[in-house]
């Protein structure tokens, strides 16, 4: 059963997935009423959790609601066969498991909290999702904790999460640097930099093109959460490391696996570690929580009810990973095609389009 | 200056050194009085460091005493040219930084507690060092947050650190298998599991062979903390890998800085991602504390007086990899050079044997 409900989800997604994958997703269902919280339980990506349960739907193994799925008694006993128990929690609740604390940063986010009311909201042209402020600091501890931030050059590629005020308002930074397309968070960042009177530049810059020249080599840090495509995440880093000074820097980013299985990680961690040639020194996991998007029902597939109504709480989570640099890093992008840096198969907006053409 | 100092000691270790390995060398030296400590706060191989502070030495740029080592006025003078700060710490103090709470394996970790008294010592024949009690607990609580851990098969590759014995304290795995050279260790474990009435097998295994057929193949989860080489961490890892049961299975593994460069670690990570075709998933830095073994003193180097004194708390750690399979994961040991096993330019013993020849 399970060698053919994996094949049959690969060939619907074209996702491959293994029987493992569906052990996980049956096992991630009865650990929670939630649709979207079982898909951030499973650990796969969110097209192939979807169509698993379409799957295990059909085959009478799940029953899908108006809110809410389950699995039925067939369905419990086909995760008994494989001894598969859902997996359960053990993580640091001080820290939600990331390993590092911001109380050494508590003054910068009291003045951050007061300014981040104002700031833009989500918008899909650019893929935007800002994360919790809990979030943005913690991966200021992570940044400094690393030696990374204190007296160092840090620039932030995309910003819809803030982080570039962040950094500043910690005081530690040298000189922050923000790159931005949106005008609309440019401005806001702008405005701010000018009121609190931060050591913070902004520019707006298409990441589709080489970094302007008065930035490229010149950071200790680069910061950026790329679109989640093997296209994407390569073009996002690639410009990170444009923007660095040689040897011994470093650059942080998330990834997710609710848009990029770990078969899709191993393919960037090839690339990393064989083409650009740097060292991977960390990847924390679920590091990055993210607020709900106001533009997320409506935008994605929407062929099981449950996804028809907006999530209750965050869900959507992407791990904080750290690469180092060496003097022969490769420090420039190579050339990516720009028509599959937001959409792939393992993407929340794929489907979408996929299911709209085959229902039209 | 700070190229000078680099190519120094490029030259003296063979270990490939950046001005900015200089820098986080000068900037750990104030944060501890202690030169173990230093090694740790580096982020640096041991035997770098060591070079670096007796260049530093030489040069008039630190002060080398008794027992503690300290930067000059030209040496504090020198940091401050980079604007290079001590690295604060922001490592969350629940969980030290690792992510985890081991909360629900405390009746194991009781039981684990009363019996790990009786245990064998280190010997350096087997390159042994275990890990502390937080440690080992802390490892499973990661093991079964990833759902590596319950109603799973676990085989442990190599185990003075008794993880074996404590995952099956748990009762969580379904079968735990050690399999380790020392007869000692051997003896010891098999007794407990006796008294224990734990499921809990052992083997005595030489890892520069192949698994015997009877294990190859048969888990969902393997744990080793290899030597530090690359060769070493190769062939640990890739006989866990010999273990794994296909695709979607894990195998963790600690990696230390303190005699793997992050250098070494691109090369790790290259192999396992290009050639072993497995992702990795989790990098928690530090995860693992060693406690202080008998012979360090009079087996490393001692070129420094502070080196003669044995470690006054723990210093040694290492980094805790999870990695994960696929169908077209290669899961056998490509050939290993012996020679090449545990000692290499990085290595703790390294450099003892060539000063011994220096200076005979």
């Amino acid at each position: 059963m399970y060698a053919r409900l994996a094949a049959l989800v690969s060939e619907r997604t074209a996702i491959p997935t293994t029987e493992r994958d569906i052990e996980r997703i049956l096992t991630a269902i009865p650990a929670s009423a939630d649709l979207w919280q079982t898909v951030d339980l499973a650990k796969c990506p969110f097209n192939q959790v979807v169509e698993t349960v379409r799957v295990l739907a059909a085959e009478g193994l799940a029953d899908v609601g108006e809110t809410s799925i389950a699995l039925t008694e067939r369905g419990r006993a086909l995760a008994a066969e494989r001894n598969a128990v859902p997996r359960p929690s053990l993580r640091c609740t001080g820290c939600a498991g990331r390993g590092v604390s911001d109380e050494q940063l508590a003054e910068a986010r009291r003045r951050f909290e007061a300014i981040e009311g104002g700031r833009p909201q989500p918008i899909e042209t650019y893929d935007q999702a800002y994360v919790t402020t809990d979030t943005v600091f913690a991966r200021l501890a992570a940044f400094a904790d690393r030696g990374d931030l204190a007296g160092r050059d840090l620039i932030v590629l995309g910003d819809d999460d803030l982080m570039g005020v962040a950094a500043a308002l910690t005081g530690l930074p040298r000189r922050v640097v923000v790159v931005e397309i949106d005008e609309r968070l440019n401005d806001f960042i702008r405005q701010v930099a000018a009121a609190e009177r931060l050591p913070l530049e902004v520019q707006t810059v298409d990441l589709r093109n080489p970094l302007p020249p008065s930035l490229a080599g010149s950071f200790h840090t680069f910061f950026t959460d790329p679109p989640d495509t093997l296209a994407g995440l390569e073009l996002f880093i690639a410009r990170g490391l444009e923007a660095l000074a040689g040897a011994g820097c470093a650059g942080y980013f998330g990834v997710t696996v609710i848009e990029s299985s770990f078969r899709n990680w191993r393919a960037l961690q090839a690339r990393l570690t064989g083409y650009y040639r740097v060292a991977i020194t960390d990847i924390i996991r679920d590091f990055s929580t993210y607020e709900n998007w106001g533009y997320l029902v409506g935008s994605v597939r929407d062929d099981l009810a449950p996804l028809r109504r907006a999530p209750q709480t965050n869900w959507y989570r992407s791990s904080l990973y750290r690469i180092e640099t060496f003097e022969d890093s490769v420090l420039a992008a190579a050339p990516v095609d720009e028509a599959t840096l937001y959409v792939g198969a393992e993407s929340l907006l794929h489907t979408k389009r996929d299911s709209d053409v085959a229902s039209s």
